[in-house]
């Protein structure tokens, strides 16, 4: 706790919060405010170095936070208004949290004293935060507010990135706080024991056949190398999961086999395998039930082990693992070849892939929530430049868009490129806006089939009747069409729609080289 | 219990799930479903009674099934998709708990022995349901299904109107369920007593200055007619909340005065009485709290008294009481005269709202979420042919499209006008796109400042600087420019932009002898 206030008059708690903040590193707000936030608002003029960014719905907010946790590494806070706006966010919250994501979420609320009233805004805030919040603490007055939210921040920022939800009583926002609260230094990471690497390192010394599965920063930083170096060295396979929250892919990088989002898939790439060594990951599961089919997905005469938990520094043993091996061996991957599409192809998802793979800008980053149109096809982007993939972590749809509006915010000097399908774009499209009002460099792709098209494959999974006109009624969001071109228009984003792979090229190459938010729909149906 | 499956064949939990529903009363199901919810989905064919409504947005869903229990007096079921599927709709259920409609939410949720696998869209989904839940269940097993289902049923139903909460797992959809439930008759409302009559009756007969504030079914039945004739025989005077879920105006009815949405009038609205009545109400307090006023609202000089708690009889209660009083005088009020505005006069939000006074259909239902549009042009529908009008009860922005949508099922013969203010239609726009889906008869009306004005004002209550251009920004969403003829023409709905009173008129007046969903842009910036 330190610095009191510089001109000598009194410091509100808002203030304080913001330059609490601020000296915490976190000068990134993504904000939806109400009227109880509205001395937080007022204090932004007074904190400068805090960055507002203004989305029109909270699930942008707090999915804007995740994107830009993983492209910054260090946690951006949400500003949200009470119960139902933190609600609003909270979807987002589960796909942050199962990405591992650092977010601060500030959460304004009544005054304390104006609880007792019940007023029609009064919910019970704490319930809605905790089931995504690894950390949950209401601010009792303006003088605890410095010490919560250094609190806050340090737990965001405990290894491998947490949820911290700080309830703000209006009354806390405006009464005087004194001080500014400072953050002591990030806890180290756990290391992992000699003993472990020795018995990891027999394991890969040993003849049988190896995998290992990888998650977290070591598929986006030095440990991905390193990683390579093993596998290189050991003739292990290296795996990463469905939706991994950040891989770096193409260019030189190494090609990861990523684990199929059907378990029958998953099982058949782990069929081969004795064992099954996590690095930052938890075993693999199937992401649904089905009748019949199993949800634990690891082969039963494959042992599992572990090199690191997710809170362990998984980087660091890999080096050590390597070390060890003597591993040294990584050369960069050969990129495939991946032909352009002719101009007289049909546009569909794999020539739509393939003019991405081929045209990707150096060093972009790419979100990719195009699930039915993308799967089958992921495998191309390991041939385009070298590239952050960004992935649909925790399965609720909606993510693509404001994973990019944080993602372009996190990095402004590089291409964000967003993946969408029709259906899961309308969960949170009011991001289109904050791309316009930001002016992020961001190229949304639809891929607009008017269907929910994975559930048609779901529902025909669970052996519904074919002819069932009313359930599959349920699925077809085309009666009417959305024209994506006119939303993106109404929300001020620069747009065109493809029918054809020329225009789809033409459009895409503009866009690369252009700055600003465009939307591409492509309309694949 | 009753009705084994008709046609011999085993019935599987989601089979039984609607026709169980549907025996109690439930037939329409505003849903947004997934993965887990695909037996619900494929049980749709088997089940031609239940109408379901696709909605983009679980808040959508949610939210219409609030507006269609306003409506309809009985509960809509939703449909949604795991924890995140419901997180989306909770902000709308907020509101509905608030205005006391009935719904029975069906949540799908992974199969029972998936849980334990922590699969990425496992969460916490009866902690997401409690908060705004009145009863909330995680169905055990197909066999406790539709037993579970009919007192889901049951439950919401009860006086004034409830939200339930049913967890459906997966595997309890698509096992043998054996039966169909059955609902029990409803408990009968509680019945005020005599002496609590007598007693409201004494202070009716006393020279005192007496109000009343009513809320729930009082205000749009035959409770509304004999609280007129109460306070025409005995002087009192008649309130009603700021945001009442459903009070019906116009024609003849009874002018109730709205207590104003800011406390310090209210306190001045209460100034001059002895007595306060409520009558399913709840004391008035302030909405949000502000630095130096008071939160309660109720003159220390006006003492309370309570004839019906929300739970109890109100119209059996104003029955007897004006049995009591012998208070059977109630003429029709007369209307006061509005005058059309002129061609030439600007386009504003009190000129929209005399057009929309003077030309509104008899037996419409207008949904009013203008807010600062809004306010204070209230007292001109009284003036207006008799019509339903509906609030944002509970507060939580952007519940006026997906009322809309709900009200119109409800009620398919009448014609619903939505006032929406531009920030709070973003939240649930996709609601639109439902309107078209289904051909609902609604005009949607953004009335488009480009601001988040409510808040603009709550800034320079806050006392905030003048010149502080980084919070105007924040409150601003004129950059870029909402575009809503784009945005409704991206869901499928016809539209208008007017910029002239001469246009609104002609555009509403065509919409009004016009059938289905037309979103009118209203520029008053």
């Amino acid at each position: 706790m330190s610095k009191p206030s510089e001109n000598g008059t009194s410091l509100s708690g808002a203030e304080s919060l913001l330059h609490t903040l601020v000296a915490c590193g976190v000068d990134t707000c993504f904000a939806n405010p109400g009227t109880s936030e509205m001395h937080f608002v007022a204090a932004l003029d007074a904190v400068p170095a805090m960055r507002p960014v203004l989305c029109l719905f909270e699930g942008v907010a707090t999915g804007a936070a995740d994107g830009y946790a993983r492209m910054a590494g260090k946690p951006a806070s949400t500003l949200l208004h009470l119960g139902p706006g933190l609600a609003n966010g909270l979807a987002s919250l589960h796909n942050a949290r199962r990405a591992q994501s650092p977010i601060v979420n500030i959460v304004g609320d009544h005054a304390t004293y104006h609880l007792q009233y019940d007023a029609p805004l009064t919910s019970d805030i704490a319930g809605f935060a905790r089931p995504v919040s690894d950390w949950v603490r209401r601010s009792a007055s303006a003088r605890s507010l410095p010490g919560d939210v250094a609190t806050a921040v340090a737990c965001a920022r405990r290894s491998p990135g947490q949820i911290a939800t700080l309830i703000l009583p209006a009354d806390t926002a405006w009464a005087p706080a004194e001080r500014i609260g400072t953050l002591g230094a990030d806890t180290p990471l756990s290391i992992v024991s000699k003993a472990t690497l020795e018995k990891i390192a027999g394991l890969l010394r040993a003849p049988g056949r190896v995998a290992m599965l990888l998650r977290g920063d070591v598929l986006h930083g030095q440990g991905l190398q390193l990683a390579a170096s093993i596998a290189a060295h050991t003739g292990a396979k290296l795996f990463c999961d469905t939706f991994a929250p950040r891989i770096r892919r193409g260019g030189h990088h190494p090609v990861i086999e990523r684990l199929h989002y059907r378990g029958d898939e998953v099982i058949r790439q782990l069929a081969a395998f004795d064992h099954l060594i996590l690095v930052g990951a938890e075993p693999p599961v199937a992401f649904f039930a089905y009748l019949g089919r199993p949800s634990w997905l690891v082969p039963s005469d494959c042992a599992l082990h572990t090199l690191t938990r997710p809170c362990e520094n998984g980087p660091d043993a890999l080096e050590r693992l390597a070390d060890r091996l003597e591993a040294k061996m990584y050369h960069s991957a050969v990129r495939r070849a991946v032909a352009t599409p002719r101009s007289d192809e049909p546009l569909t998802p794999e020539t739509i892939l393939r003019c991405i793979t081929t045209d990707l800008p150096e060093d972009a980053i790419v979100v990719d929530e195009g699930l039915t149109s993308t799967f089958p096809y992921y495998d191309l982007l390991d041939a385009a430049s070298s590239h952050d993939h960004l992935n649909l972590t925790g399965g609720a749809i909606g993510s693509g868009i404001p994973l990019s509006v944080g993602a372009a915010v996190a990095a402004p000097a590089r291409k964000v490129v967003c993946l969408h399908g029709d259906g899961g774009a309308m969960y949170s499209l009011q991001g289109l806006w904050t791309q316009a009002r930001e002016r992020l460099d961001v190229i949304t792709i639809i891929f607009a089939n008017r269907s929910y098209a994975i559930l048609e494959q779901e529902l025909d999974r669970v052996g519904a009747c074919v002819d069932g006109t009313r359930s599959r009624r349920l699925l077809d969001i085309g009666d009417p069409d959305l024209n994506w071109t006119a939303l993106a228009t109404g929300m001020g984003v620069a747009t065109e729609r493809v029918t054809t792979v020329a225009a789809f090229r033409d459009t895409f190459g503009r866009a690369i080289r252009a700055t600003g938010p465009i939307l591409i729909e492509a309309v694949i149906a």
